[in-house]
């Protein structure tokens, strides 16, 4: 048995391996052997830290959830419209974000069947509508945000569009450019809720 | 070999059964086996329409997308308000619809990986967003939307709202009442283009 810190750093190497495995080759290839191929390990030290194929998904979910929050986090500091960067930041904008999709695509695929897996998927929705909330009401206190809006709601929406953008856009990104992708985040802004827009 | 039209009302059970375990149980459950016991057949005569579980998994998406295509149309007659009718049709308003969603879950998580059935996934949401275009260029022709506004665009809004919303209230029907994803519906098109809406 390895050191704390050495356990969960190869827990976390093999969980990122798995995410990538996902995000190249999609769900089909997700088993014990090929990620424990992929990672330079045994199946047996695999099969030590994720308990079956479910837990290996759960895992790469984690991993695109933290890196997806990372992101957001860095896009609120020094924002001229936190608003604004802190969707785009949870939008496919690039290809290392476009693969933390197909990373969603598969989980909500299972978890849709998995009661334990759709409670996790909830929660972290709610986290993201929270932290949402929050910068929705930094930006009413400086004037941009409608008063009287139901901030909680308009969270919840903004995050159907970007899920929404983030699934079209796997199956179209020549439609679906970053361009396209930032002024469908801006139009859902100006006609949900925005008094005016920073400019910056 | 059954006669022809034998032959397609049977493959068309065996894909309904098909598209009912996955709604049921997941894309876990949609075996050979699975659907053969459930349909009342033997393997073999499943296996005789439908070559593997990819196979069954696209016969499932195509139920689902016809049954939506036949709401959509169906939303269109007589509807006072044709544009916010048709895209309810859309929505998982009722738990029957909420089983095609977890159909096209399915289905996405596959096609990610899956170039032909990628193309099949975009191929139909382009035929749903001309269709959408279309009820969009009868209510410009009737005032009910800004002129100079790029249709098709805003097609594929609506497009992204309606999958955007169907994903959420799968993992949180207890938010996503029929009222809010109506009222989701309401809004967006208030806000993307509308001069005024029909009150009927």
């Amino acid at each position: 048995m390895p050191k704390q810190v050495d356990h969960d750093a190869r827990r976390d190497q093999v969980a990122r391996v798995a995410a990538d495995l996902v995000a190249d080759h999609g769900l089909g290839a997700l088993t014990v052997r090929r990620v424990a191929e992929a990672a330079g390990h045994s199946t047996t030290v695999v099969s030590h830290y994720f308990a079956d194929r479910r837990d290996l998904v759960r895992a790469t979910y984690r991993v695109a959830a933290a890196r997806s929050s990372a992101r957001f986090d860095a896009a609120l500091v020094d924002a001229d419209d936190p608003l604004q960067a802190c969707l785009e930041a949870l939008l496919p904008l690039d290809l290392e974000r476009a693969r933390d999709v197909r990373t969603w695509l598969a989980f909500w695929a299972m978890a849709v069947d998995d009661p334990e897996l759709a409670a996790e998927q909830d929660a972290r929705v709610q986290s993201a509508r929270r932290r949402i909330t929050d910068v929705l009401a930094g930006e009413q206190e400086r004037g941009r945000v409608r008063s009287g809006t139901d901030l909680a709601d308009v969270a919840y929406r903004l995050l159907v569009l970007v899920h929404g953008v983030g699934t079209h856009a796997e199956f179209d990104r020549g439609y679906w450019t970053p361009g396209r992708q930032r002024q469908a985040v801006a139009d859902e802004l100006a006609g949900l809720l925005v008094v005016r827009r920073a400019t910056g």
